[in-house]
């Protein structure tokens, strides 16, 4: 069997956990990573894999599909069009806003290079849109909910750390349970941002720094934390370390709505997550779809594709017949 | 705007279902009902929808897409490879077993007249089948579990009505909750059909009949209740008609499955529907694939497809482009 084979762009917690989704699957292979860092400083577990500059993908490598696993601030709205143009690419860009002016960019680079590019691939966005699309399209009359966690957010621990006074830092989203069970309802409640979810924090707070004024730092934060109760707990580096070193995360979309002639019957519907690792399972993701990018490419298709755009039957190792017989 | 124009064969609950969901979806309009019965005594509830003999459908009508509404047993086989040739058709059909088979036959047909079909769509096979494959692909090393109720199974009600002395009966299928937790925890346990479901039988008795024998007949029905632990009630006609008139139903699809590179961490991912109506939301996702396959034969496609087969942005009423803003 000719294995697809796959390169990866950035070698971080995204990075990795592609590496590890590789090796689950029979059908790839991890053909190079190639990274910003100087080479010889990084070290796949894959035994044997090359490890090569970013530089190097300017000249046309031997692989099926790119795996972007560069951050979506300021990496992926440059890379992904610019890789787009010479590969086969698959991105996790997660700026919800940006989504729309990201894909213009891509289809017109993967247009230009002959090439198909998936956008926004992951969990959210990603498993958690191609479900609020699912539960839209079966419930038209209904609205859709999305909670977050209980999972660690990067950006929010990030943002804490940046704190004068703090040494290190875990955030932690949490959805309140009373929104959850009344969305599951059915009774389609309006909530605010502070009913939806409460943000807890772990800190640990440099020596001689004032504990109160870090509190009221992180408290008052627009954006990140102001306008949700949010907790704040010092402790120290070794229970940091030693409770809170994990990525869990995870989380529901949530659509109910009416059906019947006088829409006298609710239906809800739910997709859930709980995860152990959120990079592991968002490059889980991210390898099923390569695997629809590199049989489109096949096929001669050619631009951008949302997980929207792309049925399961490109995704699965099984073939059809074989999915026909025991998913359906 | 061009309404897509629904035909409806079979006006039982499914039929009487997508009359409903038509009347939600703008872009939709209800042609005609077709039935196998006279005509005159068929009444939907669309005004001025006409309804027709089944045996109309033989000159070619002014429909876009037929929903065939009928059941998997004995009319689908039939009806869908027949139907398919001259129209583009949706079933449901449901008997996983002969799926293959029964693809095969409407493929064939579809091509032959160069329409589409889909078949077995709704939420078992449906929506279910679709997380089923989601999960998998999403977590190649994992199990897949699928929990079917609380909710009324037809099939179960429709087999103790057949008892000698049983004047009404309605079957609820029951998921344990034990089992259901066991298998969100990620420990992948081995279950028995009887750890799984059990089964809550609520029956009227005829008059003079032995309600002991009844109970009997039951609970050894091989395939049905033997291998259940199943309850048997005895309730008056009263009672039933007034508590157990619904048809409510719902389960879930869960897969756990391992990441990591020594696959140390455990990933849950969990699809759930709680349904007030199962024939009204089977009907409301038959409705949204209807588009789809009327966006596919637009497009000049043709043949026999699956819920693995057709990608989301054929089923929205958005367009790409506002998915991609409010739903990615």
């Amino acid at each position: 069997m000719e294995k697809i084979k796959i390169g990866i762009l950035g070698y971080g917690n995204i990075g990795r956990g592609v590496e590890c989704a590789v090796k689950q699957n029979p059908d790839m292979e991890l053909a190079a990573v190639f990274t910003r860092r100087d080479p010889s400083k990084v070290k796949p577990l894959t035994e044997g894999v090359k490890v090569l500059s970013i530089s190097e993908l300017d000249n046309k490598q031997d692989i099926d599909v790119l795996i972007l696993c560069s951050g979506s601030a300021t990496d992926l709205p440059v890379q992904t069009p610019k890789y787009a143009k010479m590969y086969n690419v698959i991105d996790t860009f997660d700026n919800h806003h940006d989504i729309p002016k990201h894909f213009d960019n891509v289809d017109a680079a993967a247009k230009a290079g002959g090439n198909v590019a998936a956008i926004s691939i992951g969990w959210d966005p990603g498993l958690f849109s191609l479900n609020r699309a699912l539960a839209t399209v079966s419930l038209p009359n209904g609205e859709n909910y999305t909670f977050w966690g209980r999972g660690v957010s990067q950006g929010h621990s990030n943002a804490i750390r940046n704190i004068e006074g703090v040494q290190d830092a875990r955030q932690y989203t949490v959805p309140v349970d009373s929104a959850v069970e009344a969305v599951r309802s059915g009774s389609q409640p309006q909530l605010t941002t502070r009913q939806k979810h409460t943000r807890e924090c772990y800190v640990v707070a440099a020596e001689g720094a004032d504990k109160e004024k870090i509190r009221e730092a992180i408290v008052t934060m627009p954006d990140y934390f102001a306008d949700y109760d949010t907790t704040v707990e010092f402790i120290t580096q070794e229970e940091l370390d030693k409770k809170h070193k994990g990525l869990p995360h995870g989380g529901s979309v949530i659509r109910s709505g009416k059906t019947g002639w006088n829409e006298e019957n609710n239906e809800v519907i739910e997709f859930k997550l709980g995860l152990d690792s959120n990079p592991e399972f968002t490059s889980s993701v991210i390898i099923a779809y390569a695997r629809a990018v590199y049989r489109l490419a096949k096929e001669g298709a050619c631009g951008c594709k949302t997980i929207f755009d792309i049925s399961l039957t490109y995704c699965c190792a099984m073939s059809p017949e074989e999915m026909r017989k025991n998913l359906l």
